[in-house]
């Protein structure tokens, strides 16, 4: 980051995310997560934008990390419920992610979020683990938790998937 | 936008928040955002690395337009959901916002979104519209829809904020 | 309703719903709704139950109305939070049901309810008036609100349902 | 339950709630419903109208038993949504009870629920555990799950609730 007076700046660099997606078309969810965790992938573009990345994932459970920065502040002063929300939704969502086989795929339908502290800068990093609650054939629901290194907890949520096989989707 | 080989960038600038906090502790919710939409004030910095700006603000009433891109891009190859949870985010809350007369504060508690639609780049440009549904002495609702230039939906949700009185705050 | 000392008592008789299912899969969702309007169809068991009946039903909307009383009451001396989550499920639900042709089906995944007043049984009857947002192929949503006969609002909230084609079904 | 031909009959007695309630007063949310458990206190009308009565109860995390019924049947031939919901609702609100001091209340704010499979009187006896997550000064979370004897989820949600001292009830 550089600063001159009262303006401040930020670049970002990402890597064309196409040939990513090609290559997870023949990857499981939890393949591609682990691959991605390995750096054998190179990370998604909006990891970059909102500074997070995955750090622990197993199938059913996944768990990012996230750096809370000055451009994610809001007009009150501190991080910007967007920048929670991000987190909750990728720990959600790719919780379900790794539990499915090639093929299959899903998108989110609902997600329910509940702020408990204000985030800053001073926050410092921050973890965001998402779980699976129920995985059925056409549908999941996951929970996630997002606390500082103290353990201290900062939001919650849930979320409703829907999941499609290869023949639906 | 610079584009090498495989690899993309994007920066941002912002302007150092505080002073506009000093300013904003003096003024009701409405005149803030009106004085941001007039750009007598600076915009917050996660509008800037969202991509999002207030276009219509009265009270109990406001609408972003948000821009989707490249860079909000998440690992299926879709605007990550934390896009639209920004955009609803800032409409749902600051409807709620500009209900509060100057010395008030609020804090989110809970969000609750539904996606309908996915967002790609190719979207463009979006419209999110809150609404105050009930704004009472120590908490308000509100409701907020995510629209294309066409009118077509992606996503829509809900909100529960607690409100302080300067007494309180 | 018969008082005895500190007790009361309430019955509910209802008719046997099976025979009601078999007429419905004969038709759509809203000569289903239509018909149990016109009392050509008995009320199900859980609106006998809770004290809540459809008042007017079109494609895409639906309003129930419902009576809180003495048997409805919590620990903390309101109508309990179950009253309001009843009919807002089924005005929520029922609206989207509405728009469902003959064969085809519906399965709540997701509620979400905001409490904005307490119901007491001195609120007397309550409507609550479900309309779709967004009806797609495999999901739809809705939105209610729950209010007294001047207009005030007690409760409001969203569903997501995914709904099913008579091949899925 | 009596039955006569297609119609069915079920009636519920319960005691005027007022008494209660102001001995409620006196005691704090954990003695409370210790004292409804040992039933030195009477159940809530609803509590008797839903079927359903605390098993388990320590500091933030009470546990509801309840036993769906046929007049709990919604027009497509399950238990209706808000049979869970009623049971979700008492978990999550009276766990955060459970941490309440004398002279403390509550009201709910939001509610989210998941439903995860169908109820139906054939289920059987169901087990709804809350668990506050958040404990502030002025707010709490919580989140609950619905389970049947063998342990099969058929519901699970969180909640909003407000908190107020006894200045400010």
């Amino acid at each position: 980051m550089t600063m001159t007076d009262a303006s401040r700046s930020h670049t970002i660099t990402w890597e064309d995310p196409t040939a990513t997606w090609q290559k997870a078309t023949a990857m499981s969810g939890l393949e591609y997560w682990q691959a991605l965790m390995a750096r054998e992938l190179p990370a998604p573009p909006i990891a970059v934008l909102m500074n997070m990345l995955p750090v622990e994932v197993v199938e059913g459970r996944i768990v990012f990390e996230g750096l809370p920065a000055d451009y994610h502040l809001n007009p009150i002063g501190t991080v910007h419920g967007g920048f929670a929300a991000t987190l909750l939704d990728s720990a959600l969502a790719c919780a379900i992610h790794t539990t499915l086989p090639v093929g299959w795929s899903y998108t989110t339908l609902q997600l329910n979020l509940h702020y408990t502290r204000a985030i800053t800068p001073q926050t410092g990093a921050v973890r965001c683990e998402g779980i699976v609650i129920h995985r059925g054939k056409t549908m999941a629901t996951a929970e996630a938790k997002l606390t500082d290194a103290a353990g201290k907890l900062y939001a919650h949520g849930t979320t409703t998937c829907m999941i499609f096989s290869p023949r639906e989707a």
